[in-house]
């Protein structure tokens, strides 16, 4: 205001959340970091060491990885450098990372004479994605990854898998309740050969043939055998009448793929031989059941068998950018969803192998391979099963009677505080003595300690057990508790251990 | 490319860090979550409950507390929701958060009805800053704040003082290396007031001389008493020839405001006395010197004495939006600079009385109250210090001597990972041995487990201690280590415990 102008009269702003953001409290807020410190820990013990980027890339270094790509700043939230300025000769463009592997890359490429090889690496964070919001669609939400940058063995692949079995129970999910499948991008190759779909030599031969056979795969576990095969042939009409055109293949090509689909057998040794049987034709087929082979061999030695990490043949995983290995976990029980009705949770993490990744920044191809916890998906799924984060305690509230008392009140938060005790004094207006025990219920407060005239008189303080008072409101017999005294005066210099004693007892 | 069109020939995209931000490595990134946690199990304690804002705000609930920002998005990273459509009519401008005040301050608002009063509240995380990169200056830091809101009560104010002190020494900062400053805007505006720079009546009334006087204030610990008189009188050419304008004052007013700030002195209660006596003729001034002296009072009863926190007039807090007291934290221990002169560290915390900001949205003003901690200056502190993070440890690495035995290497790690140890097989080409030891050292293993050919006959598993190896190529005698092996064969059966005991001879 100092060059003088009057500012404009404005209307308040609006206090809002942006749309398709949100804001996280209190036990939400340690849920989330709980959990990341779980998976992390396991990720630590196997060896990864953190790596931790900025949340700005250029859009360059980002690349166009996310489906749909077309300007460089859509699916991501982008801006260009000294934009505004009346010179557009100007900046690089930025962009807010979709991801935590594409920064990856950039490092990994950029920092390629100092990492070890090769590079394992562990990352946390938010990622952002430019999308229409929806229900439970947010377009911020962490991720944590893991992934080993300049290792061609599919040891690295093992390794991963098993990582992140690891990974899920510590997070919570229980053993049998998740599962983790496996595929091969070669197995899908050598699929799409034998049905005529994928010539080695030509990158674009039937290309559009193919993705619409491949997404058809990627759907058998929602429409089942006979919808995949309406989609592989003519092409199939849905509940809500559109029709999606097919893949133009002959119903017996069909019938072929839905039977090699069912390779997915509870033994990982007869799924590899059911699908040695049809793929024999295609090298590069084969090539990919030797790696699934190996991955389950090594898994199984280390005592992962297929209760946990399963081979899966009709597991796609979305991106273009795979080139081997792909996995995903799965969670297995049921929830209710918005509507009631019962359905699978699904996908909460996935991942593969990339080896072009690093390749677009240097021209030289480096094996990659990784995963990615989609932790805020994980988190919803064990609140739908009733295992959600408990409200944290709160503190102990030291409430106000005397305004001009506020160092004595100070001091008995300060000794309870030095005890490791959580603890806070009231530092509203003290004058209703009801706002302060309200505000004590609202804070989950399991005592109010009390100091007034008469207590002051008498050296003494009176501690209010708050759960007590609680589980007396909802429940009509005092029966329980009848030798539990809802309130005790103590002396002064008592405060600590009576306040300690009183936690104890609902330990 | 389902388009049918030839992608362009591309150049390849740079593997760059975008310019002003930085990547952290392994111990860089958990010595800053080490950190974080050490202040948030305070700001915990003390009854603060967490929040967790998105990155993302829109630049309306932002406002605009930067400095020397006209446009929406100057000094923050901003964008145009559906920016690039060919309409223009749509989006919302958006921007990263800036600090985390702003966005309480939108949250205070938005959930007020939801929200206990006072709210405690802390957050951390990221923040963007749009300004000119510099050596050391970074666009994205951290920041790890606590506030609290809806307290009128200067009680609110000593205690997040008091628990900024708490946080310091949990973070590592021991006691005496650190002195808490604290001050009131309305002592300042009582100074302005007593030497004719301030009109309570006119806001306008002198507002850049008053500027320039505030300033010159700020400036009292670098430029010495003789610096700040001439700043406040007829102006001051600093040591390059560049001229400062004056603030026009007389020089025996200049005199009397140096007096003013001399008035910090050890014992609290004398720069209460020494600040009364010269502001007595400003109600607003000797409003501030009561708020001052409660404060200190209350800090005085909880053992906060003028060795942890002190009452100091000369601190201002460049922010324009405080209205009360106002805090900062400095280091007072000298480090080196770039060039190798000592120089004190400065400040590394900071906050005050803002009771406006809420304001802006409802329209009603809430009393509010808050520090924030720069933890990313607070680290270099550290490590300026020398006490920097250590270097973490690095995983035991179990090498390839059979790359057919790879279920078997895997199998040991997963013992060993099992049993809580941090342990890896080696994945890059097991070729040259050499390269796998060369792997080992550079991730500061402690061992490197071998089993080749004779050992896996004889069913032993050899460790080399590779620590121990590092010591002996450092230090030309054996002397010290000569009762220790540099190596050890045990049975295979014994891996876990024999990396257990030489884990446990270097603690």
């Amino acid at each position: 205001m100092s060059d003088g102008k009057k500012p404009k009269a404005e209307r308040r702003p609006r206090a809002e959340t942006p749309r398709g953001f949100r804001d996280y409290f209190g036990a939400e807020v340690t849920a989330r970091r709980d959990m990341l410190a779980a998976i992390t820990d396991v990720y630590h013990r196997y060896g990864f060491d953190p790596l931790e980027t900025s949340a700005v890339e250029t859009v360059e270094a980002l690349g166009k990885f996310l489906p749909d790509l077309d300007r460089p700043n859509e699916g991501v939230f982008g801006w260009q450098e000294n934009e505004g300025e009346s010179d557009q000769t100007g900046g690089d463009w930025l962009a807010l990372r979709y991801d935590l592997t594409a920064p990856l890359a950039r490092v990994a490429a950029q920092y390629r004479n100092d990492l070890p090889t090769p590079y394992r690496r562990y990352a946390f964070g938010p990622v952002w994605r430019n999308e229409k919001p929806g229900p439970g669609r947010f377009r911020q939400f962490y991720q944590c990854d893991a992934d080993t940058v300049g290792a061609a063995s599919v040891a690295a692949d093992a390794e991963i898998c098993a990582m992140l079995a690891d990974a899920l129970e510590a997070a919570g999910i229980e053993r049998g309740d998740y599962v983790i499948k496996v595929n091969n991008r070669k197995v899908l190759d050598g699929i799409m050969e034998c049905i005529g779909l994928l010539d080695p030599e030509n990158v674009d031969f039937k290309a559009n043939e193919r993705g619409i056979a491949v997404r058809a795969i990627d759907k058998i576990d929602r429409l089942g055998q006979s919808g995949v095969e309406q989609l592989l042939t003519a092409g199939r009409k849905d509940e809500s009448g559109d029709f999606t055109d097919g893949a133009g293949l002959e119903y017996l090509q069909a019938q072929w793929v839905t039977t090699v689909l069912k390779q997915r057998l509870e033994d990982n040794a007869a799924t590899i031989a059911g699908l040695r049987s049809h793929l024999s034709k295609s090298p590069r087929g084969m090539e990919g059941i030797n790696e699934l082979e190996e991955i389950a061999e090594l898994l199984s030695a280390q005592g992962y068998g297929p209760d946990r990490i399963i081979l899966d043949p009709g597991v796609v995983r979305g991106l273009g950018y795979y080139t081997g290995p792909v996995y995903e976990a799965e969670l297995t029980f049921e929830i209710l969803d918005e509507k009631g009705r019962k359905r699978q949770f699904g996908s909460v993490a996935g991942g593969g192998r990339y080896d072009d990744l690093v390749k677009r920044f240097t021209g030289q191809a480096v094996p990659a391979t990784g995963v990615s916890i989609g932790v805020d998906r994980l988190l919803a799924a064990l609140a739908a099963k009733g295992r959600g984060a408990a409200v944290s305690a709160g503190p102990v509230v030291v409430t106000v009677m005397d305004r001009d008392r506020m160092a004595d009140y100070m001091s008995m938060v300060g000794e309870l505080r030095a005890a490791g005790i959580r603890a806070e004094v009231y530092l509203g207006n003290p004058k209703q003595f009801g706002n302060q025990l309200k505000y004590a219920d609202k804070r989950a407060s399991p005592i109010a300690v009390i100091q007034g005239g008469d207590e002051t008189a008498k050296g003494t303080v009176v501690l209010k057990d708050l759960i007590l008072g609680s589980q007396i409101a909802q429940n009509a017999t005092l029966e329980e508790w009848k030798d539990r005294p809802a309130q005790v005066e103590v002396p002064r210099g008592d405060l600590v251990a009576a306040v300690q004693k009183m936690l104890g007892g609902w330990k």
